[in-house]
């Protein structure tokens, strides 16, 4: 597909970096692990509760109509009961769930073809190519529960959200298998969604209240070089905001207080202004990653400058006033996403697990229009830490909140009232070797290390990666390359800014770091021979950290971070109530890889002291402080917690 | 009235203690502010926010009935949405909120007579008067709105709650003015009540899922000398969580799924086992204060030893594990109460106003049956601190929930949507004289130091106490007596536990308190003469307050007490953002009394070290701790904040 501009005497960024397709990267060690997980537990577990909660009875035009679930609240599975703006059901979105889920095994199947999983898929597939309307309209809440009642609500009801995971779905099943039948079906419902929003007199000035489709379709156009599905994206991306207000105009139209609907804010779905003017992120954190990801897609593919500047701010917004140390964001269950500035509750924080998905879909694709660690920082943090918490170690359950503390009452879940959380953490797992590595016309950089496989296009020519490392629980890592024939080409090293001491060597020989490094990557531009190796060792040492002295909730704590994992503390492997032990400043660490715990991780150990209640009197309060005792703590991975015995858990320690 | 034992051959307790009637104590000082404040200011708006509510509409009968306003969660006014169990509505609590009114507006009448105030209720006892039905029964939400369903729902219902509050206001009312009307209304009702509810066959074994009825029937029964509303009281106590239990045949003759209701868990209304085997403070907190309420008056009343026994443990229970230092209680929004031992989050206090006021009601009741000073320190607490913070200096103003840190998102509000705070903390203010004494046949406890002027009667005696006080602001005390006569008996002084100082002089001569205190008192059993005079002098040295260890919210932070008041820090009276600050562990405090301030305060002033963030880079989280800077901080008592500028607020500060 060409690159376009918008205007054409300025031709701004071109596109950059595309990340490789799911088939092209094989990988190994500790992703292997998870995914083998996510492939045998997760997805049989993902199909089953799409059936069990009766999904499929919705979609099948040969089933029954089904009753509505309403409201909401009282919808079925686990999960505590949040009221939700009146116009809401779970079956609203359900055709998202479906698409996720098969989004998820498509991705799988990419690995390793499955013949039960396919029919599983094709089914679906024969469903909704059954479902589908004359026009191509294609949404199994407006055709099977409200007909009639098409776009009148975009605001509230998910409409063009659902049509959105169909198109990642499609494009990920075509991709896997090569088989076309779902590419066609979405095909048609996309042209049918053209002919009904847009700028052209006529049409509708609509967009989703929760972003998604922008994002699939810049995927849909990548998938099959067709322009006008960037063009849909760029036009939903740019209404977005404007006024006069869809969501308003939408409101009159359905004769309803336009004032009134879920949290009362336009902010909620980041519709509050123009998207170019936008520079804190609010709102709803999973929606503002969607649209934010989106956004960075047509920056690398229109090199659209004033939407870089937009997106540049919101990402500094982020990462110096919103962000969990995990990588987890959005704090507030209560609009599923951001409060205000430092406002960072560890033991409440909401934290979905969709949204620290969202942020490396976002972070990947900051990285389509340049090589900066700034990007794959974050990526690399919300990955190893708030997203992979997301799923237990076998795959089997899931949290959809991933707070920083917890006193035992936050625990794994086998489903939930909403289960869009399993199926992405799902997808991003099955397909995070595609996230190691960016592509372009004559580069290849290197965002993410860890055991794989790449067999790389750069052009016209084939270049095979091949890592080996330990990463993350060692830092060494060897990069071999594989060529046809030797060719000059540029390779861009990942050196992460946690990192305080690194060294890199070419074929043996050490690069100069300091001279070379460019926003985090050093650029080996060279002529290269099959067989060369780059060697590079990263310290992994145990770091402390300590929060900005605005969030109130940390003051007097310290996080512990080696390498990109984040850690905390488990009931099960300590002395005491973990909000009694306090780490000394200058406790030095001891650092042990355990094969046998927790699938094998690195824990951290050191003394510490543990305050008293002995000698405390039958009393909550004394004038006189607590008494302590020497004790000793020990670390696992935050992404590792709940996997064994329920009990406390707490990432920021007290240190005095 | 004669008081009864369970057993006759075991005397028990008998009644010791009985607290004056409210127009017997006339008080000054501290307090005649804020009776003021309540009198000119809420007593007008309780009586205003009623009608706007359209209370009336629905209790006139003379009007047509008016509209439901279901559900729950959208009905009028300010305050959070929560969503709420199915059955309940507003209206449904109407009668209590409007008694509750009335009582508060007949407790200021006793003061003082107001033709207006009165006008007010008596219009309103006439709208009851012709509301009544002809068998007694009184209830609006079940007379006009849902007429036919009377005693189908007592879990969900508030039907004997709302009468609970009739008859306390018909008492005060009827005591204040000597208007024999309403008690003559809620007489009839009371029978009626008693003809359907109790252990004699035919008749039904229910009781309220909210507490109230219970010590109202104390009440009117103290105020009636009628035995038979204290047999009706005990009935309800007795019959509390027995099997089979009520509110599942209940649920079972309303062909519902007696599993179904709001929190899920009999533990809710404290209906879970029996109440003598009770030894956790759980469920809702009101609920909670106002049972153990009752039983207190049932110990004093009857001698009931067992009863005496579940009280103590249920004491020992919420002191030791469950009580904010602000004498606030129910840290969870999501059951408006207890959740478990040390969980005393300070930012989502939920700490609602109308269980601290609860609370003093208890601690108020156990001092029936002997004077002791754990019970009177609680209720001092609570009484300065997490009660009077309900309502603003101005008496305008409220807060439903007391949280004892805010970022400035925590606001008191001119009304609620369940207003049942403002006429709960304006009746404990109005009353609040009757706290401060005690009187036996022989003797007079001083529970509360403050300004007042007592007419007590001592058996046939007339004994006036006149103290002259600065208290809370100075520890200087003077009583002198007034008697008709020399007379015979004894006076207990009360030493709060945490004055750690203090002095007594009995017309000038100084008293051993170390030989003669029991249980925090001290009694001086003489013949006393007119003029006679008592001076206390309790040191109110400012005091750090640290919490068990094992309340996590609180470590490495300490609060600051001066005699009965805890204190806070308000972002407009310091140089930073409040959790930047830290108080170092041996500063030393100034002590001032600013008169200008908040009505006139002492304040505390001390030296403390501020966070930086001027060499904080464009980052959360370094690897560097932040620096300080040396500050001064100023600290007001917790009661009077969010009374200028809205803004952060902190009672457990930072200690290094």
């Amino acid at each position: 597909m060409k690159s376009s501009t918008n205007d054409p005497s300025q031709p701004g960024i071109r596109s950059r970096f595309r990340s490789p397709h799911v088939k092209q990267v094989s990988v190994g060690g500790f992703w292997a692990d998870r995914i083998k997980a996510v492939t045998e537990k997760t997805i049989p577990i993902l199909q089953l509760r799409c059936d069990e909660a009766g999904m499929f009875d919705q979609i099948d035009p040969a089933r029954p109509v089904p009753e509505q679930r309403i409201p909401f609240s009282t919808a079925f599975g686990g999960g505590k009961v949040r009221p939700v703006g009146g116009n809401v059901t779970a079956q609203m979105y359900w055709d998202s769930d479906v698409a996720k889920m098969v989004e998820a095994a498509a991705l799988t199947v990419a690995f390793r073809r499955n013949d039960v999983t396919e029919a599983v898929i094709d089914r679906i597939v024969d469903m909704y190519e059954a479902l589908q309307q004359e026009d191509g309209y294609l949404n199994s809440w407006y055709i099977r529960m409200q007909p009639g009642k098409r776009w009148t609500n975009l605001r509230d009801c998910h409409e063009l959200y659902c049509a959105g995971h169909l198109i990642e779905a499609a494009v990920a099943y075509y991709q896997a298998t090569g088989k076309r039948k779902f590419m066609d079906v979405i095909g048609r419902y996309v042209d049918h969604i053209a002919s009904i929003f847009g700028a052209e007199p006529g049409k509708r000035r609509g967009y989703c209240g929760h972003e998604e489709i922008e994002l699939a379709l810049v995927k849909l156009a990548r998938a099959t070089n067709e322009q006008r599905y960037l063009e849909l994206a760029r036009y939903f991306i740019d209404e977005r905001g404007r006024q006069p207000h869809y969501f308003l105009i939408e409101a009159e139209e359905r004769a309803e207080e336009p004032g009134r609907f879920a949290h009362g804010t336009f902010e909620y779905n980041q519709s509050h202004i123009p998207v170019r003017e936008q520079n804190k992120v609010v709102g709803h954190a999973v929606r503002a990653m969607y649209l934010y990801s989106a956004m960075a897609d047509l920056v690398t593919e229109y090199g659209d400058e004033a939407l870089r500047t937009a997106l540049e701010n919101l990402w500094d917004d982020l990462v110096t006033k919103r962000l969990y140390i995990t990588g987890g964001l959005g704090p507030s269950a209560d609009n599923e996403g951001f409060t205000s500035d430092y406002d960072l509750p560890n033991e409440t924080a909401y934290a979905e697990t969709c949204a620290a998905v969202g942020l490396i879909f976002w972070a990947s694709r900051m990285l389509g229009f340049g090589a900066d660690t700034r990007y794959a920082d974050i990526m690399e943090q919300a990955l190893y830490n708030g997203a992979l918490s997301g799923v237990s170690l076998d795959g089997a359950s899931f949290f959809y909140e991933n707070p920083l503390e917890s006193r035992d009452g936050h625990h794994r879940w086998s489903w939930h009232r909403c289960p869009c959380c399993p199926p992405n953490i799902a997808r991003l797992v099955a397909s995070v070797g595609t996230y190691a590595y960016g592509v372009s016309e004559n580069e290849i950089a290197v965002h993410l290390y860890g055991e794989s496989e790449a067999r790389l296009e750069l052009g016209e020519r084939a270049v095979r990666l091949s890592q080996r490392t330990q990463y993350p629980w060692d830092g060494l890592i060897s990069i071999t390359l594989g060529l046809e024939e030797p060719a000059a080409f540029a390779v861009l090293m990942r050196i992460p800014a946690w990192c305080e001491k690194a060294t890199l060597k070419v074929n043996g020989d050490v690069v100069d770091l300091a001279a070379t490094l460019q926003r985090g990557y050093v650029r080996i531009d060279r002529t290269w021979h099959s067989g060369d190796r780059v060697e590079i060792a990263l310290d992994l040492a145990v770091q402390r950290l300590y929060a900005h002295p605005n969030v109130r909730q940390n003051r007097d704590r310290v996080a512990l971070r080696r390498g990109p994992l984040v850690y905390c503390l488990e009931r099960i492997d300590n002395p005491a109530p973990l909000n009694r032990i306090s780490l000394s400043r200058d406790a030095a660490f001891q650092v042990e890889f355990e094969d046998k715990l927790l699938g094998g991780v690195v824990t951290l150990q050191a003394s510490a002291a543990s305050e008293d209640t002995e000698d405390w009197p039958r009393t909550l309060y004394r004038s006189e402080p607590p008494r302590t005792s020497p004790a000793s703590i020990k670390a696992v991975p935050y992404y590792a917690w709940d996997n064994r015995e329920p009990g406390e858990m707490l990432v920021w320690l007290r240190e005095a």
